[in-house]
């Protein structure tokens, strides 16, 4: 018998009270053979032997079991799509939903409730989703690694095989108790073995796989090799306007809709980082979008077409070149032209998932295009699921963030709710931070990430905390004084790694390629695009009308709040303006004292995080306590690090002394 | 039938006059049969057939083939171990050689004067070896990489096994001609297969290569795995005091004598660089190879012993300890410990392959210890056999270094001689520059510097200018107006190197890892102890005896010079020194300045190096100029990148503008 060698999460059950009897199902509407309605009645039965300890009877077709309670699935058309209203009760629980979907989601809510303490007769909840798309992304290879991977290997790729496993199932379970409803399994640098994905060599395992996840309510995606035409269709080019190449796609899309119908669409990232695209044929990045946009609209199935395309082989000497200018720049002119099968995966920022960037100026500054919102809960750039950084809170910012692109409805959150303009598909997508360890996330604390976009994407308006106390409810159950301390320590955590790291949005100074631990001028003189500009006298890049013009890409009133450094956010002063250490910050401090006070407080808030985690010791199951205690050993390595480079370089080039007089070296 | 996929080198015979008639060969004292002396005679024959066009017939017994020429081979007992007494003339030639070793070499000498355009009657050449040892290292690893390897993969090994091909047998030639007489085939970093070579898995092969190579008078060495009883014998220690072990080394080393007896020893990489070694224990270095030494010497083997060891696990805040000094504070302590078949094998600096740094305070400074010269002609950190670098003038500095150790006989020539001091063992090693790339050193011309290294172990009196000019005769057979341009274009390269890239001895600055290119704070604040200390007032490491107090692990002279700026030479004066960019030096321009010209000046040289091949092209084969300029198209952006990185380094950080307003990023 195969051994659990990983985790249930979040979902692991501990008993919350002693309940009495037996459940019975009743069904209105829906099919009970329904393979998602098996599966919530599944999960149903699961959370409740382990919540409460009650036993669920499936009730024969005469309902002639005697049941002390019973949990009625009702079929309800009035509700959104996807979205459930629960209610229980002395007699039981009911779950209504407009389809299957919502009916999963809705038992998963009501296996929340309980989990978070609520006794029945105190649950009614009503909530249908807020992102038509709620997304994974993962970027694994098909040999097993994980590009930015930090849990391991991967659990669905190994020595280019694909993996079936209960582990498999058991993900499909966690990523429908969040509310996400479309994974895509392989890297968007599509290469080698993962261009066959789409071919014989695959199509049984794909397929297996699609059906498991579509149990669970997920659509399988596949990222796309642009270059599948030359590659195995062994054509000598894959021109988007060549009509053997679209003849080629036509054949190979009716192929794969007959061996794996229930797929979601493809993800593709084309012209960027070396991935061949549209653009060497001279055609936009909508021609080749739409191209296969149209190919396979009859399928129902999507194109989820990635905005990160930048030129990055760029001159460090060249000042008016901003990679940051570049998604707008591309994709602003086009917008209006991407079919409505197509929709624009935009990252949250313009540069890479920065512990601090600006907003991408492309949401919402869009206007006629589906765009979906991209984040990174693999924690490339901070802090390799190492570092503790609960990401809810940037990613709330985000969705908060105020494009002015059409008055009381301008917010992230409104723009790929799709309530903003009314799209067709709109959404968010996570790059997933998850591999095949035993804690599936490296960082147990990690997985609070996963959880939380999941049910951030879910429900936009739920808070960091709410979502960080829930997160804990389910997966450690601590009184209420030690849950107030994890989620301090969460809540807290975003913040630390930034002071330790790189400041005021000016971002990178990671270890070249590996983007872990401090190279304060690592990217300095690369061809990334990637530039703190730092001299004697100063630091940060000017992107001003004065400079390359990026703030210009916002709406008026955003353009013009970022291009005065007296109006422009103080946690986004280097983003947007060249400043001399010297230059008196909002505080009263220069900032030279504030690059020193920020790193040396960072350093010592990490410290305090890991004595807070001692101090959970007692409640925590000690193999979880040890997995993280030796995290935070790492994490404090990893901060003094930062802190004693960044302030060394600092003081090294401007030759101020800090004021308070600390080791400096 | 196999076709030569690699070039001849220095060894391709084109014609240089036209002969005519037949040679004989004569032997007195050697035996015909004997196998050095029938690869004597091979080479003579090839030579000649491609040079003149004669033949070379084989006399019979009785000398009844009548020749127009007889070539004598003389065993003369009165020249010194492997030297030769060469002498030619209108009748044909003799050589006159102690051993067969003298006679192969006296043949090449033969071959070397006509090749270089000497007639028959004008080669007169009496020689004897500098040193004992002269010997090639490589780092080819057993899956067929090379570490620092950049011509190719390896061609003795291939995913774990050995290759013997004619290729094996070429190279054992291109070594021979230029006197090397012993080649250690792989990595001293011996993990994995590697740790096998020593094992039935791989005796037939290792064996047979070892034939190969004694065909041409070269004894093969192995790297040895220190810790081999654990990975080798299951034991669980590898204790050099330890009896267990020494019975494991004692068997194990019969058992290798049985199956290779040609061998000539091994080199050990002990306590270093995360390698095993007798630190492990609480033993010294010396215990560690005098307990392999003792084992072997009945089979009349060497150990040779790696004296790069250094803490790699350094805080670059710590300004005491000092790489620098580890070499000689690890092994200055236990001269005359080491047994007499052990010797010691030291770098030329006590960092590591930089362009430029001091001579190693260990070479003479051991007095009762066998010594010999590690170099590296890999060109690691001097430009990756892309960019030109011709290291000849870098070892000869280095040998003709004066280190005080003994009046009149003290430059690290002599110490490495045996003629300071009287070891029983001495000589000079080079990690080699080849690989399985068609023309076997990547750039074409980078094999002066494997040629010129086998010719300086075996006469270390030869000047760089001659050393080049033979290599410039041997492969190309210019005119002497261009062979004085390809002359000078090899004599300026190491110095242009340096000019555009770390200088005045600071060194490093390069890309971690892979050490091509810049990265100015690459290594600043890692923890592999190689700093360059630059603030925004000055640059260098302080090893004064104010400082670390590196310069006083020197001979009292040479103390004294490097510890005070003004005597200490100005090429390495931030090597011993931190100084202010505003100091003056002797030229009269201030230290930054010198900066910034340097590196203009070196990109500007090295456009003339490239520009000097250019007019090269109408005199050198077209497949080699067309390979060689695409490394100077290299070497040119990388001379750029160099002198706009460091200068816009230096002046961010200094703020001093240069005084000639050139661009500066």
């Amino acid at each position: 018998m195969e051994v659990n060698n990983w985790t249930q999460l979040w979902l692991s059950y501990q008993k919350v009270y002693e309940g009495h009897g037996t459940w019975g199902i009743g069904y209105s509407g829906f099919d009970a053979e329904n393979r998602i309605v098996e599966s919530a009645v599944y999960e149903f039965r699961t959370a409740m032997e382990g919540l409460t300890g009650e036993n669920v009877v499936i009730t024969d077709s005469e309902g002639n079991v005697k049941n002390d309670r019973i949990l009625s699935l009702v079929k309800d058309e009035s509700i959104p799509k996807e979205g459930y209203r629960v209610e229980s009760g002395e007699y039981g629980a009911t779950v209504k939903a407009p389809d299957e979907n919502g009916l999963l989601y809705g038992i998963f809510a009501l296996i929340r409730n309980v989990a978070c303490g609520k006794k029945p007769g105190e649950i009614k909840e009503e909530l249908s989703p807020s992102n038509p798309l709620r997304m994974m992304n993962h970027w694994d290879n098909m040999d097993g690694s994980i590009e930015r991977g930090y849990s391991g290997n991967s659990f669905f790729f190994d020595k280019d095989s694909i993996i079936i496993s209960r582990r498999t199932r058991d993900y499909a379970r966690f990523m429908a108790s969040v509310g996400i409803n479309g994974v895509v399994i392989n890297n968007v640098n599509v290469k080698d073995a993962a261009s066959y994905l789409i071919t014989d060599r695959y199509f049984d395992k794909v397929k297996a796989l699609s059906e498991i996840f579509a149990d669970y309510g997920i659509k399988l995606y596949l990222s796309l090799n642009f270059a599948s035409p030359i590659e195995l269709g062994g054509m000598s080019i894959c021109d988007p306007m060549s009509k053997e190449v679209i003849d080629w796609w036509k054949g190979k899309m009716s192929e794969i809709h007959l061996k794996v119908p229930e797929l979601g669409g493809f993800l593709v990232k084309a012209d960027s980082e070396g991935r061949p695209g549209p653009f060497t044929y001279g055609r936009t990045q909508a021609d080749g979008a739409n191209m296969l946009a149209d190919i396979i609209d009859q399928y129902g199935w999507i194109i989820i077409w990635r905005c990160f395309v930048y030129n990055c082989t760029q001159d460090w000497r060249d000042k008016k070149t901003d990679r940051a200018r570049a998604g707008y720049d591309y994709f602003k002119d086009q917008d209006g032209d991407y079919h409505d099968n197509v929709i624009l995966q935009i990252k949250n920022g313009p540069m890479d998932f920065q512990i601090r960037e600006a907003v991408s100026p492309l949401l919402g500054g869009l206007t006629r295009t589906n765009q979906m919102l991209e984040v990174q809960i693999a924690q490339e750039y901070t802090g390799h699921q190492i570092d503790l950084c609960y990401l809810i809170p940037l990613f709330k910012e985000v969705l908060d963030f105020h494009t002015y692109c059409r008055e009381g409805c301008d917010t992230v959150a409104d723009v790929v709710s799709t309530r903003t303009f009314g799209n067709r598909l709109g959404g968010m997508a996570a790059v997933i931070n998850t591999g095949n360890d035993y804690n599936w996330t490296g960082n147990d604390l990690a997985a609070a990430n996963t959880y939380g976009f999941g049910r951030l994407a879910f429900d936009t308006s739920l808070s960091s905390e709410q979502i960080a106390r829930e997160w804990i409810r389910m997966t450690y159950q601590l009184e209420s004084d030690k849950e107030d301390i994890l989620t301090d320590m969460l809540l807290r955590s975003r913040e630390i790694y930034e002071k330790y790291t790189s400041f005021l949005g000016i971002g990178w100074m990671v270890t070249p390629h590996d983007h872990y631990g401090p190279s304060i001028d690592g990217y300095e003189y690369s061809r990334w695009g990637t530039y703190h500009r730092a001299d004697h006298l100063g630091i940060g890049v000017d992107r001003t009308d004065k400079g390359t013009g990026y703030a210009q890409q916002y709406y008026k009133e955003n353009a013009q709040m970022y291009n005065d450094p007296k109006t422009c956010p103080e946690e986004l002063l280097l983003f947007f303006h060249h400043i001399p250490y010297t230059y008196k910050l909002k505080s009263g401090k220069t900032l030279i004292q504030y690059i020193y006070d920020s790193h040396f407080e960072g350093l010592k808030e990490a410290q305090e995080l890991a004595q807070s985690w001692e101090r959970l010791k007692p409640v925590i199951p000690a193999e979880s306590h040890e997995r993280v205690s030796k995290r935070f050993e790492l994490q404090l390595v990893n901060a003094r690090e930062w802190c004693d480079q960044v302030n060394s370089y600092f003081y090294r080039k401007s030759g101020i002394p800090d004021e308070k007089g600390r080791e400096i070296f």
